[in-house]
């Protein structure tokens, strides 16, 4: 009886959400193009249609579900976690990229290219395990605070993406993040923040080999690039994982180009959107000259290749979630 | 009110399901050390409760889920393809392994080892879109046929393991096959099949590139391996696409040996399975001098890692699932 109540509150809920779907956006052609789409490929009968074990949704997560200013949150934990562990690197002191990161010297850092990277990465994201990674990543999360919003960085997601990604798992999606990041950076919280499981996270990768060390079964991480799951490579991480083709693909950046072209390509209907940061006072403006999710090809073709430019500043009515602490 | 009844429906049938699980496992101990298993980690207030976001279950394929003897299905499929691309490659009557194939000379097909596997692998996996790859498939597993069985392989899959994925499913759990195997060999029938979806198969897997060609926005599959998905491959793959550590593991040859160890080496309650096949006359009986599915460490060390033995012959009373053709 206990759950058949259960069950009738979360049918009272459904019809509650599916009255009034996407609060955040504002009633504009924007949020009509997301609803005819869901409701096009969710009645059946319609021409549209597309049985609920097709319907995947893709997302990009950085400058798509959450603030990617004014700096990748993956390399504000590089820098706090070489910061960390300088006592017991001396060296750090006089070698490249590590001087230029603990002086903060962002142009001196870009020169170390990726062999600059490379050493990060080894220094901060391998040689320990996957346990100890995932312990590290989610104390990191947990304490952190994006510097202008003063809030943790799970909170300066976006509130829309948070109800689009809602709206589209009540209608029997399957929502799929297909990030440049770091895959193991982000499965530690993305179930609590976004709704979703780390299987349905796809993102760059680390070579990994397993060992038993000292009698404990290991996964170990190695400094060795497996995967970039950006630009060309966003299909093909997405072959890899899902093993679909998705009928919906969000992004923010010329990234996300190939996602969007391989995505909307598909026959049947297919809904591509890209995210504009054009609302400097809520959030940030940028796209064609950002180094930080540059938006130019992608800012070009939207309209001839059908895809729906989504405006922060026109289409969202609210930008962040409530927050417990006061918002500056 | 007609998704109300639905509701009611699924509530009865899940009612009943739950009262005789597994009907084709006998009812001895085997079968009730699997219910035991699933009652601690599902029962609220246990001990050994596990919430329903970590009930990642695992389960091998070639000897697990469906029959691989007395070859494996996907080297039937290679069979069949050079076969039927010969006409158009008339070289292979002398070039090895082609010849070997052709001619059935399974010894000299193994002798052309490593590098005769590659170039099968490139003319019968590569050089075609993931879309033909899948429809080629597709084709192939619809109307090829078990040799002594005389039925569809997805026929010659296991009644007590489907039984089992659905009981566990049932049960919260989220059922991942980890295969060596060619992942996208199984995608295109492991949800028909198994229930499972092609983002949660895991398996080997060759490169693969985004290219647009001709206009088409296309992804080409490559003659070089990106992934083993065996031995301690296994933990890898599972972390590579899982991103959790299972809480239960089933599998039948060595080459899980390392899959069953990083599961159950997890805190908490695990469940290990190794599937004996002792059973000559309903299947096979094959253990530690067989090329295919070799069990002979996991013989020895089951009892001392506390993974659980099954016996087909012992407990299953059921191989296979009930046929619309005559079984011989
Ligand atoms: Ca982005
Ligand atoms: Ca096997």
């Amino acid at each position: 009886m206990r759950t058949l109540t259960a069950l009738l509150i979360t049918l009272t809920f459904s019809a509650v959400t599916a009255a009034a779907p996407l609060p955040s956006w504002s009633d504009n052609p924007t949020k009509t193009a997301i609803t005819d789409f869901v409701s096009a490929v969710t009645t059946e009968g319609s021409p549209d249609f597309v049985p609920a074990s097709e319907r995947v949704a893709v997302f990009d997560n950085d400058g798509t579900l959450w603030v990617e200013q004014p700096m990748y949150t993956q390399l504000a934990f590089v820098i706090d976690r070489v910061k960390t562990l300088a006592p017991e690197h001396p060296q750090w002191q006089e070698e490249q990229p590590f001087k230029a990161l603990l002086e903060g010297d962002l142009d001196a850092l870009k020169a170390s290219g990726m062999e600059g990277l490379l050493k990060l990465v080894a220094a901060t994201h391998a040689g320990m395990t996957s346990d100890d990674f995932a312990r590290i990543a989610s104390d990191w999360i947990a304490s952190a605070q994006h510097p202008r919003f003063e809030r943790p960085y799970t909170q300066v997601v976006y509130q829309p993406m948070l109800e689009l990604l809602d709206y589209l798992r009540a209608n029997g999606f399957k929502t799929f993040i297909v990030s440049g990041g770091g895959i193991d950076f982000m499965r530690p919280w993305t179930e609590q923040v976004y709704g979703i499981p780390p299987e349905q996270v796809v993102g760059s990768q680390i070579e990994m080999e397993y060992q038993v060390l000292e009698g404990v079964p290991s996964i170990l991480r190695k400094a060795e690039i497996a995967f970039v799951d950006d630009k060309a490579g966003k299909p093909v991480g997405i072959q890899r994982h899902v093993g679909r083709r998705p009928i919906l693909a969000f992004g923010n950046s010329d990234g996300d180009y190939q996602m969007l072209e391989w995505t909307t390509a598909g026959s049947g209907k297919r809904l591509g959107l890209i995210l504009h940061h054009d609302d400097k006072s809520r959030e940030y403006a940028y796209d064609r000259d950002s180094h930080i999710g540059r938006l130019d090809k992608g800012l070009d073709d939207a309209e001839s290749n059908g895809w729906l430019l989504v405006s922060m500043k026109r289409d969202w009515s609210q930008v962040f979630p409530p927050s417990s602490e006061p918002q500056k």
